[in-house]
């Protein structure tokens, strides 16, 4: 059996050695650790997998590891396993080009999340959902409908157990309400290099500008748009001589491979956040 | 003998023809041609190089081809010969980078240019322009000097026939006096993929927003700080645990590359502005 | 109308000057030009379009430029309308990733191309055949049934009209007759950034080299196994962190982007080829 | 006091622990530590920081480290203080830039090192040495002096205790001899992405094969040569247009850059090299 632990708490001496050593005593076998350390903010991190046998007692584990070690250290930590498979639910508009990358990594089985619907407020990239088989909702949002809207996806969201939600390409605000009851677990992609372009049409704004790059980011939602913690980003050189059409082409191919690089990390528990940033395990 | 002709103007039919068969006419083969239209400004770029005969007559031609070609298209044109070097001037303050990067590139003979002068706010450079033989004049800039500051340096410019300026990190705002003086022939390092992070201490502010990439930008200098015509960026990946430090010295790098780049493509005569924006030839 | 003009010929004196006198006589007008000149095989290339009013004889043009322009300059030279979509078969294996990504691009009108099948060695693919609705044929390759084989594949290039091969990871060799048949007309993906690790396996002998980035290879195929025209190459940072599963992970997305994009440029005629190697036009 | 420890042992459970513990119980607090556990090889490694009081007794805990953790565990273990700045020679030959680039780090303090001398078996950059007041050995090597060579250059790096050799473009094989005393020890750049274009004239190979992205690599060299474990390696995009001398151009960029990370990662202890490969520690 394998399990992963995930630790922040206020830096001070013997962190490392305390958790490795009760995992040592628990039986477990450390099989990677990764830890950061926060000077300014003094902070520590860590990410730690360790493997045990079969008839391991993790619900023991956990309240030992909370008593002896947490607690002393007021720590803010969990645990997960990794054949522990969360259920991801994908929110879309009319762009399909991170639908279509999201569920061909999924079918494939290189990404190990469960699909249990696609919402949109459009119904433009149905028929994606009925390539892949997978239920799709169509909620449209309007000014007049923003609370019954807002009703139907959360009972969606619960009625699924979703544990973490994909903006790919929603071109449609978040409520707040939804984004207090998923922190942390709302992934969107920025089709710029944050934080240039915030808002509506960054492509325009970096053709107007003449930049010589243009990038994606992925991001946790948080209430203030596009000004969440990043997980991901990356870019492609432009020139003169490409048009906003080819911005928009080339940011195609960055938005997919990002916004995919971040859920993969999420799934894989390899991110913390605090301070508004995030830590990305290696 | 081998001429770089650089031209814009309005865009309409046959432009290239009209310039390609002068040249033929006068006796010219051309070796390298590029071309852009920007179709929603409607306007027509082109940089020509072209060989000749060692007694071609460059006056004569000059006002052939402004009489045949120039006054009928509208064209806003400018002829160069690639042997002849221009002189410039290099304005820095403390950090020594990108300085050392210029000039070993100038001793090498990498880097076409004369350079009369390295001007700076400070002395700490000083011993620099002493290791490389170049002279060293020291403005110190205050509230009070500034009139006289911007005269001692308009005085060495003129003096010195300097053609363009290279800002290699001077931490000092030039004057609108001078930057009009100099139009499209100022070219600054800024630390940062722009436009993110404008202004001071911008790896500080990456830092604070824990982007994933940080960059910088090479770029003309305008009244507007930081706002001016982008001619190179590059950027090189960070992560959490990278401190600001870090930022800075993975910084160094890049912006004495995106700084050598610019200067080159400038001496090069492959940059042409319109439009807040730039045109970099191949 | 828009009309692609691909030209190479002997490097001499006029040739821009020719070609563009000849588009203007004939009412049509530049609105690109793009041009290279290998200087040590003395070797011109030029790519232009032009556009024409919709009464424009292309039949006519095409006969007059060959006697008046082609013959005299000893050009090869062709002629393409944006408006045709070339047939693309697609052959597979076992990988799906490069070809759900063209797909996607294909169903989405990203790639403006036909594919009339997919064909396959193996039948695992069939299923991603069925969610994109495109013919899929099964023909397995062995020892024994080569010459079958490749007589099949070539009836159904035929039948189907097929202009160009995608070789989405297809991991069997193409035969010597279908290669002569389709010269610079199969598009090829490798793993690995050619010349380094050419053949079998490139990611497990990239892990024991311990190399520090890895790449994908996009070509045209030649007789010679990996060692065609290079169209396009990427990479992407590793380290020794990384297992050769995640180097297969990450190569993923390399191969499918850098697939995608020689595809394209191959559809808009931007690719020439010469001495094995490329010149791809911006 | 700051102390490095850097530990590679066969693969086991509780070798964190164990560390952490003795070193806790030491007086030691852990600022920073990664792993690496290479599963196919099944070799542990380790790079730990840590901080003490200033009475701390190295000599002392490197003895009971030995005893207690290192002999029982059969670690080959180091520790280094990071204010020990080692000797490092600079072996050159005719290309500066990568020789300008180590000495304007060298002379800002960006590069922690003592330079003893700069040794060349030309007279080229013996100016450059004197200009920034570095002792230049001229030893010219032929067929026929190459014993004697090697006893002159043994003489000197014995002379000065020098640590570790960086050949900045040193276009000369250094004697097996040498590399057997200096093992892991000498840096070499090699303008290729290795294993691509090893030996000589690799930009001429890559122009010929018509490669789309250049390369640099740096690593510690062995007796084969090019094929020692790669420290660092980066690479730049190229085109068709593109000329040999372009590729020179663009890969002295490289080059300079990446055997400055590379040397900058030897003198902070970040590199552990077993199977021909490196560990590179963040």
């Amino acid at each position: 059996m394998n399990h992963i632990i995930l630790i922040n708490c206020k830096d001070r001496a013997g962190i490392i050695r305390a958790v490795t050593s009760f995992i040592f005593e628990s039986g477990g076998n450390v099989v990677y650790l990764d830890q950061h350390v926060d000077k300014d903010a003094g902070i520590f991190f860590m990410r730690i997998e360790f493997e045990s046998s079969d008839n391991f007692e993790t619900m023991r584990f956990k309240a030992n590891f909370e008593s002896k070690i947490g607690l002393p250290y007021q720590m803010d930590w969990s645990m997960y396993s990794p054949e522990t498979i969360p259920n991801m639910a994908i929110f879309v508009s009319k762009y399909n080009h991170c639908l279509y990358d999201i569920l061909s990594r999924y079918k494939s089985g290189e990404l190990k999340v469960n699909i249990p619907f696609i919402l949109s407020n459009h119904n433009d990239l149905r028929y994606i959902s009925e390539q892949f088989e997978i239920p799709f909702y169509h909620i449209p949002v309007t000014k007049e409908n923003k609370a019954q809207a807002e009703y139907e996806q959360l009972e969606l969201l619960n009625r699924h157990k979703v544990d973490f939600i994909v903006l790919a390409r929603y071109m449609q605000i978040v409520t707040e309400n939804i984004i207090s009851k998923f922190t942390n677990k709302i992934i969107n992609i920025h089709h710029s290099f944050l934080p240039a372009f915030a808002g509506a049409k960054p492509y325009h704004a970096a053709f107007k500008r003449g930049v010589k790059i243009i990038g994606a980011t992925s991001h946790y939602v948080t209430e203030e748009l596009d000004a969440g913690p990043i997980i991901e980003q990356d870019v492609v050189p432009v020139s003169h001589s490409h048009s906003i059409k080819d911005f928009i082409s080339k940011g195609r191919d960055l938005e997919k491979i990002v916004l995919s690089r971040a859920v993969n990390l999420h799934v894989e528990r390899k991110t913390m956040v605090y301070n508004n940033k995030t830590v990305i395990f290696s």
